[in-house]
């Protein structure tokens, strides 16, 4: 009598894959893949397994002026197995590898919390965990894309969904074909894995990207149909944008040749918000590569708008503490250091002592922004770079 | 020679509208000018000029059993304007509604930030704000909610956009038809305002509504294609669901007939979210009517299925000192404290003394939750009322 087949014990083995991978998820595999076949030479030829992990601490962080983003350096850090000390994050990375293994190999994807929950248990014989809780895992998983050099995404690790676009651009995404101009009030609610093994651009008649901080705006200018008065493409990212709209502005940036207008508070959130869309972020320096749109402009709200717009003094807010502080280390960064426009922008909220939000602008009238405010700056093409 | 048209000064007097109103804002308008004429038939009739603006105050909060959800009583309170005490909040009620006049003869709608904008200003002759900030004005716009007897959607006030939506529906939303089945991997984001002025529906073969807590969660469901196999809708609500998810559930649970089952975390949150969902809030009674679902189930996670899912024990998170007192609290809910399933569902979570993450339940399978989980409740029609 044949025996009955037995699942696998360990989550991580999975059932052999089914699925058709795409030429990305190929590639994923064989960088995973080569990740093992190191550790098996290294054992073949009785050397002590190690990993060569690049460093993502902020000494081994640099602008870098040419390509005008933040990248990381050549810095690496030795992790290994043998050395009490790093043994446990070593066969962390090595759990990490495996699980997104899994993942591709099954065409599957998950969150981060997914992914610690997939890896999390007691290892066999002892009362130890692989993780104690999410922190644990959340940094090993970095450690393997910057030790492969691939996305998150590229891996099946998905980040928060938030952020929406409308707009004058047909996609396919996993199959579906996306009218993004015939997407309601609601519109289309950007996906957090936006590589092109996913979504496909189809047709793109838009003259520009605006995007917007937060869906209230947002939904502003999708309700006065912007995007079809001026043809451009409208986004959102709920404040800081997460990881599949900073991809997704990328490629309609650099694939689609679309101009990036970026429409923020006028304070040290806005700012920074900016920043990170343009510059990439210092903690995921690695990433800056497919992430940063260094050619993106600053729209506004500017500190002299509460002239310029001739605004109510009811509508301002004092700067706090904080504000000041941030605002300050902003215009240390190198890459507005050496600006003249952003010194003075910045100079000059600090003198105004206050901040201005977008939304103020509705003290002027319900549409200005829409109907004003932003036509304006693009007609005179007033942009902070 | 003609003189010049100048822009009326206060922003809340709007242009000769041009819009063409639908019967919903036909109705919105005639309370808001109800609401003007009582106090012009006042000052007629030299009365002075009052307001009764139903109690919000818990007092006046009771759970009605034959509806089966939250609802306000009857008490009110009366807001003068000869009173020094109750002057401003008398002017500031006049002014919300004078504002929301406004948005809803352009054709246009805001947020609460935006509507604290649009009124905020400086009271002529005096030093004094109309709003000195946005937790002054908040307070106001429910008053005019419930004196009015209308929903803050209905007085075109927007509230946050989080909740996507996929699955076998067709609707129209704003002019656009909405093919729920066609979505991609992102889903059609919920828009906040979903009235059957914005959101008609048009087609659904769904059977029933899978609502889950998280975005996370929700996008293993819309992978593994479950609302294409088990003939479904698919939301989420990015934990609490804001009013618009509320609504459209509402909207969905009564109009096309679809009975709602909620995925949600094995802990307090979960709990609560479910209560929401189920009865109403508490602090926002008076919405109940159409916004809560008593018929709404609870398919899990359930205290026992630590066991009955038999997980390891490395994917339980400890009971802190906050989560006991919730619980505890939850338990006494008028619509809980007579339902034994429920008191004993949470007295098991406080004896386990741990909770659970939906997500936990990827430690068996990467598509356990969508392949075994949900489709065995549903097999056996196992859920909490």
């Amino acid at each position: 009598m044949a025996k009955k087949a037995r699942r696998p014990a360990a989550p991580v083995t999975p059932a052999a894959p089914a699925v058709e991978l795409s030429e990305a998820d190929h590639r994923t595999l064989g960088t995973l893949r080569s990740l093992a076949d190191r550790v098996v030479e290294g054992a073949v030829a009785s050397r002590p397994p190690h990993l060569d992990i690049p460093s993502r601490s902020l000494g081994n962080v640099r602008f870098n002026k040419a390509k005008r983003f933040i990248e990381m350096g050549s810095g690496k850090n030795r992790r290994e197995l043998f050395n009490l000390a790093q043994a446990k994050a070593y066969m962390q990375t090595m759990l990490v590898a495996s699980g997104c293994k899994a993942l591709v190999e099954q065409g599957k994807s998950t969150s981060i919390r997914g992914m610690y929950y997939l890896l999390k248990h007691t290892i066999a014989g002892t009362k130890e965990e692989t993780f104690d809780e999410q922190a644990d895992c959340d940094p090993i998983i970095e450690d393997v894309e910057v030790a492969l050099n691939t996305l998150r995404e590229e891996l099946h690790i998905y980040a928060q969904n938030k952020g929406s676009i409308v707009g004058n651009l047909v996609f396919r995404d996993s199959g579906d074909e996306i009218d993004c101009s015939r997407m309601g009030s609601g519109g289309y609610t950007i996906p957090s894995i936006v590589e092109p093994n996913v979504i496909q651009f189809l047709k793109c008649d838009a003259k520009f990207i605006l995007h917007v901080e937060k869906d209230t705006v947002w939904r502003r200018f999708n309700e006065d149909k912007f995007w079809r008065k001026h043809n451009c493409i409208l986004t959102h990212g709920g404040g800081q944008p997460p990881r599949g709209v900073r991809r997704l502005l990328n490629r309609m940036h650099h694939e689609l040749k679309l101009p990036i207008y970026c429409l923020l508070d006028n304070d040290p959130w806005g700012y920074y918000i900016y920043s990170v869309i343009k510059q990439g972020s210092i903690n995921l320096a690695y990433e800056s590569r497919r992430m940063a749109i260094p050619g993106a402009k600053f729209v506004g709200l500017r500190s002299r708008d509460f002239e310029r717009c001739e605004l109510s003094p009811s509508v301002i807010i004092r700067l706090n503490d904080q504000d000041i502080k941030r605002a300050k280390q902003i215009a240390q960064y190198p890459w507005f250091v050496d600006k003249k426009p952003w010194q003075k922008e910045i100079e000059l909220m600090l003198r105004n002592g206050f901040k201005l939000e977008v939304e103020s602008l509705i003290s002027k009238d319900i549409s200005y922004v829409t109907e004003t405010y932003v036509p304006e700056r693009l007609a005179e093409q007033d942009f902070l770079d």
